[in-house]
């Protein structure tokens, strides 16, 4: 038995927005009843000041860590990071993680039935921006009745989440780690998203998004997701694990079959994503990424974001992040600064590309762990 | 009228491997008979002593300058650099460029008639490698009775068949120029390449290679289009180009249409490249790419490529290129100069990524133009 599955966890849902008092959307467009699926981990403290909401990268979930049952094979996508002695120490935290709006993991996305027509969205589900997940978050962050958070972290994706989140309620937000991210994509970044759900949406089983109960747009979403994991690894990386390596220890093939190793390990991975993603979730969460620019979410109306914001920030970027380059992290560390926030910054060397914030590494839970102490000492001594 | 129409090309024909002479390629397959389209420009002298071989890159084709007729709109594809004048000077040089083995523009490949079975070859077509392109240029070179090429020259995929000839014939090349090349591809350069064919084999219409006479897979090569233009600029260039423009002065619109310039310019490039470009030539001509690998090009089976070569170099690698960064061609220039070879490397300062070799460049037009005439006046003094 895997020891993780001593730590059990439960999925659980909460559902606002219901009409007339729908979720207003960055669009104009109201969408409601909304539910989250979330997960928590750890005990909320009396004062409830110990709450940490984790947020997810662009096809994680709200399972982060721990286990469904003790029988369970696989915990959650972070369980390196997030548990009882780790870095995100869940015998002193308390921990929340939501599966985005817009996704397609228990949370209101475009596979979810649509009440007015009884059937799915499909591609009438309205496109929702970073900043909208940030409100439905808030929704359920309220309804746990927590008025502030210790900290929001999260990495690539859920580090644009965690800078709306500070932009947006700075008040509610002690510290931030954003991990691996960008305020805002390059044309680069848009384009890679681009091509993917062009391969999406030329695979003929999408029919226009409404494929649900029919064949799914598989070999589509398959191709968009090998897209995303040469983006995820590092040249460097794919040479130390790859090479021009082949899969038989024999020659050439002559054949179109997967010769070399990296094509067959990206045909694996495209083929494992479709079983448990959703193609119209991978749309609508990439258009949000590619849509996220914090300039455009300064709190309150004010011209630049994080104006009267008192949030401590941890940001750290990876070395071979060809994804979101180094530079990029430091862009928002010098608008941090110019705020006179208390910012610290670390560029972690790293083979192992924009993944690296999702892998094992001593120096990344080092800095976790003592940016997280330092704050909730400051704010138990505070009381 | 375009000036450049008055240089009047014409596309001709050769063809050798009749059965029972068949090609041999070197997956041990035989191919016949087999037709080059190639055109020339400038006059070859009378010692055949001026010939300069341009080889082609990934999609290219022979028509390398000039135009077939006076109204032509379009010259051909390294009109910059080969001409009158030019670096490759056409009133010095004579030029010759053939499409290469495998493609789909006049040269035989997968959407060729086999003549055994009086349909196109599709995947049936053996796959061929750059050095079985090399084999066949070198027919059509002992055809037209050179039996010395002053230079071979060519960037990207041509670059490597510019090494191939130059470890494979090293008494025939006096010198070569390979621009922006690499002397073996990358787990990254595999990778992308694979998703650009999975893209493809992922079309319905693509039906296992078989779609001659039918509807063609025009969205997923497309789609492996978009994903080659990426790997082509570089981030700099797209931000200069791009950045987040979007394509109506207004808002973001909300939906999956291109918002982006950038979108939109990928979308154009896509549909554009299915107008002209087979798709099972894709597949083979990328297979081809991945396949190279210098060291198995050693001339007359010696363990190290260029030996006893004679040939002189000039390297040129662009800083922006992070499809084939120049580190990969620092070894090559490493290896060309283990072995005492005469080697010229120029890294030149360039924000346009790949494609750099194909754009205007004063440095690389004078590097060219300089090199070319100090073998072509060497070669002359011997005479």
């Amino acid at each position: 038995m895997n020891p993780a599955c001593l730590n059990l966890v439960e999925k659980q849902f909460f559902t606002f927005g219901e009409p007339p008092h729908e979720l207003v959307l960055e669009s104009g467009e109201r969408l409601g009843p909304v539910t989250l699926a979330y997960e928590t981990l750890g005990t909320l403290t009396p004062d409830k000041g110990n709450a940490i909401l984790v947020v997810h990268a662009l096809t994680g979930d709200s399972h982060v860590a721990g286990c469904y049952t003790t029988e369970d094979a696989r915990p959650g996508w972070w369980e390196i990071m997030v548990g009882p002695g780790k870095a995100i120490d869940t015998e002193r935290y308390f921990v929340i993680c939501a599966n985005v709006l817009g996704g397609c993991m228990g949370s209101t996305g475009p596979s979810s039935l649509n009440p007015v027509t009884g059937k799915p969205y499909g591609v009438s589900f309205p496109l929702v921006t970073i900043g909208d997940m940030v409100t439905a978050q808030k929704a359920l962050i309220d309804h746990l009745g927590i008025s502030r958070l210790l900290a929001v972290v999260g990495g690539s994706v859920g580090g644009m989440q965690v800078l709306a989140w500070c932009a947006r309620y700075p008040e509610m937000v002690r510290a931030a780690i954003p991990l691996a991210t960008t305020p805002r994509h390059s044309a680069q970044s848009i384009a890679f998203n681009e091509v993917a759900r062009q391969a999406i949406m030329a695979d003929p089983h999408w029919q226009g998004g409404d494929y649900y109960g029919q064949a799914k747009p598989d070999l589509g979403l398959a191709v968009a997701r090998m897209i995303g994991h040469i983006t995820y690894l590092s040249n460097e990386s794919m040479r130390q694990k790859f090479g021009r390596q082949l899969k038989s220890r024999d020659a050439l093939s002559f054949h179109f079959d997967a010769g070399f190793e990296v094509e067959s390990y990206l045909r694996y991975q495209g083929n494992k994503f479709v079983e448990r993603f959703d193609a119209n979730s991978f749309l609508y969460l990439t258009k949000a990424a590619d849509y996220f620019d914090l300039d455009d979410y300064a709190a309150g109306g004010l011209a630049v974001p994080f104006k009267d914001s008192r949030t401590s920030f941890l940001v750290v970027a990876f070395t071979s992040d060809w994804l979101y380059p180094t530079e990029q992290s430091r862009a928002l560390v010098q608008l941090l600064k110019r705020n006179g926030l208390d910012v610290s910054f670390c560029e972690i060397q790293s083979d192992w590309g924009h993944d690296a914030f999702l892998l094992p590494s001593e120096r990344l839970h080092a800095l976790v762990a003592a940016f997280l102490s330092r704050i909730f000492r400051e704010e138990s001594s505070d009381v």
